[in-house]
Formats: C-alpha cells, structure tokens, sequence
C-alpha cells in the first residue's frame, strides 16, 4: 500500500497508547490482560487503513481484534477508523509482522487474517510473501492446533501460490471462493482494497485454510 | 454432455475392435499388452467427443492414452476424433467409470486426467461428481504411490468443490492455475468444451493434485 507521508501520524497514534501499541514484544503472552478478559484473539496481518478490523470488531464483540501494519502513516489512518467506531475490542499494533513470535506466545491468537497482501510478483521475492511457508511456520506456532489462516485477495498469481504453499506446508483446505462477492457468503467485511476492485470488476478470491 | 442420438453409431465403434474396447474388465492388469508395450498408461474419464485424448496421443507417441466415456454416440465421435488422428497410442472404453477398480489393477494407470467433468451442481448429488471423495478413493488404488489427477474446467463451484474435496482427502495440491488461457501454460490441449467456452470468454480453472 502506498501511502503519502501524512503529517503528524505517529504524534496520531502516540496520543492514543490505549489503542495502539508500539512495543507489542511487551505484551506477549499476556494479551489478554491487556484486553481485560479472556476473549478469542484475532489478528491481521498488513491491516492497512483498517476497514476490516474496525468493520470486524463492530460485528463481532465477542472476539478481541488486532490490526498489524508497519507503516505509520497508514496505521493513522485505521486509527480514524477505530475511534470513528468506538469499537472497544481492537487494538493496532505498529510493528512488522514477519516474525510474529515476537509478539505472541504459543498458541496464543484464534485466528489469523491475511487480506490483500502485498504479492511481491517475481519469483526471487517469493519468501516475502506473507504465504511463504517460513511465515506459515510462525502463523502455526501462534495459532492453536488445528489454527486457521483466512485469505482475501484480487491478485490471481498470488491465490494460486498461496494454495499450493498451504497446501504443500500440510495445511487443509475447508473452502475457497473463486468470486466471493458473486457466492453466497454472507457477513463480509471488506477492505480498502476489496473496496477498490471489487468497483473495478475484479474477482475476490478466499480460503479458509487449516493447520493440522 | 448432452448428444443427440447418432445413427449407426454402436455399429461404428464395433467396426473398430482394434481401438474400442467394450469389455474393458477383460484388459484388466493386461493394458500394457494390449498396447504391445510398457509405455505409461494415461486416462481421461469421461472424455466426451475425443478432442483431448487424440491431441495428447498425437503429442505424445511415447504414452498410452485411454479414452473412457459412457454415452455410445459421444464415443462414436472421439472415435472419428481418433481415426483421423492415426494416432496408434490411444484406445477407447466405453464403459461407466464409476469403479475404475473393475478395469484396472492396482498401480497400472500412471495419470489421469479429468476435464470439464459434469458438475452436478445439487449438494444432493454430490457423490456423482467425479472428484467426490469415493471416486478419489477408486483413482488412488490404480495410480502409483503419488499418483497425480490432473482436473481443467470451467465450473467455478465444481472447481471450488474439488480443490478441497482433493485436500481433505490428503491430495497435495502441486500447481493451481485460475485462469489457464491467461498463464505461461505451454501445451494445452484443449476439449471441445475447453473451446467451446474459451470463446465465450469464460475462465478456464486447472490443476494438478497429488496423491501421498
Ligand atoms: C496491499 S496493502 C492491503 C491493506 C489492507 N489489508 C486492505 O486490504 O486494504 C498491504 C499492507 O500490508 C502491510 N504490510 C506488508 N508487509 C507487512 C509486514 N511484514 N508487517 C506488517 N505489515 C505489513 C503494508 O504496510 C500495507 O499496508
Ligand atoms: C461435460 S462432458 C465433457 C467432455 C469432454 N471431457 C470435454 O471436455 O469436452 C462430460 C462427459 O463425461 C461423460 N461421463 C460422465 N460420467 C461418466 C462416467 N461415470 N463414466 C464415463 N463417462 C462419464 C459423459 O458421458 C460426457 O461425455
């Protein structure tokens, strides 16, 4: 996502630490106790301008949210979101997300999201993508057994590798959408992404993907 | 595939004993007899008017090819398809394919190949399609340990089904293509479906699952 430098973000998010944590290796472990109970945790990876996690948090209460994305401007701008939400059970973190077990304990996180990532196209940039198997590796180590990864994206090439790494990691396969928004799922939250091809004509494709 | 009725046609194929084959049980663990040689043995099910099965047998002198259909009129005119080729690699079945396991011994198929398979799109007839997990089960006995089934349609929701019914049967999903007229793909053969709905300008969905 390219973002303008936007003025003041990081003042932005320093005014409200209530919301967003800068040093998430502090918490881990101990997530919970920051969200004041003992709630499931989901997170996404690469939140962007946070349309999902906020859009998320406000449907869901039951479930405590945390939006990752390491660029500050862009983290600012899902911070108007959450507060324009007043959705109590989001938190964000600014921080790259490449080794999450610096953030998280073992099993620690229910779930984990993956929209619209980045799909650094050439072949030698493959271990960047965040459905790389060394990320897949991290995503099971802080996700319970049987943890699920939930994928949103427009980019075809990157749905057809993320199949074939998920699958060739070991991961099962419990659906997938060629066109989600012409099926009959219901409740989607989207993104700014999704937002944007989606008005384009774009197909969406996701999957529900299980370690096992 | 819906035909209408072709005069002549049961008389056609059994003008042709040397290339169809309607006691298919018989050749049971003897197909490579029957071909006069060791070469791998490939099969399509349900191989319709014949286009795939004669192109891939002219492609490729060095394989076997097995056409298997049901409907007596669609095989009388992959059996044009196959005369007019002279390809000499390739035999025709007509049979039910339902349990392979009835014309083939264990191991003694080394790919197959399902294209454009019909989608019985009603959940209740989800064990009539051909990648329902008892058809897997039937694939698996006659292909060799990591036997692949290679699968091209355009039905999005058969195609959808399929990818997880593959994964959750244990399949390993090697290589996913979403849009095959689009990618780098080098070869293909098509179906008279294939371009039938290629011109329409529908997406051709493709992959290649393993057994493990
Ligand atoms: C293409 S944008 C998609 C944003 C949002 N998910 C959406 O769908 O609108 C990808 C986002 O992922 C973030 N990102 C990429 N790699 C990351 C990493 N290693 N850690 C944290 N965020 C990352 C980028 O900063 C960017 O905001
Ligand atoms: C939709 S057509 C596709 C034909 C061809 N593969 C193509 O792509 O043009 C499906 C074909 O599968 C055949 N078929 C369906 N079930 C079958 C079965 N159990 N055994 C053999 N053939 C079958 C039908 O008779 C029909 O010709």
């Amino acid at each position: 996502m390219r973002v303008r430098k936007r003025k003041g973000a990081e003042e932005h998010l320093k005014n409200h630490p209530q919301l967003v944590v800068f040093q998430p290796e502090k918490f881990k472990g101990r997530w919970r106790e920051l969200f004041g109970n003992d709630r499931p945790i989901h997170i996404e990876i690469g939140t962007g301008k946070g349309a999902f996690i906020s859009g998320m948090a406000l449907k869901n209460p039951e479930i405590n949210y945390i939006g990752i994305d390491m660029q500050v401007s862009v983290l600012s701008y899902a911070l108007d979101k959450v507060l324009a939400s007043q959705a109590e059970n989001v938190r964000l973190l600014l921080a790259d997300g490449s080794d999450l077990r610096h953030f998280f304990a073992a099993e620690e996180v229910d779930l984990l999201y993956l929209n619209f990532s980045d799909p650094w196209p050439k072949t030698k940039h493959e271990k960047r993508r965040l459905t790389y198997k060394t990320f897949l590796g991290t995503y099971q180590h802080i996700l319970p057994e049987k943890g699920e990864i939930h994928f949103k994206t427009d980019n075809r090439s990157l749905f057809e590798y993320s199949l074939v790494s998920f699958s060739q990691y070991g991961m099962l396969l419990n659906k997938v959408w060629l066109d989600l928004h012409a099926s009959d799922f219901t409740g989607n939250v989207m993104t700014e992404y999704e937002e944007k091809f989606a008005e384009k004509g774009q197909v969406i494709y996701r999957v529900e993907a299980q370690f096992r």
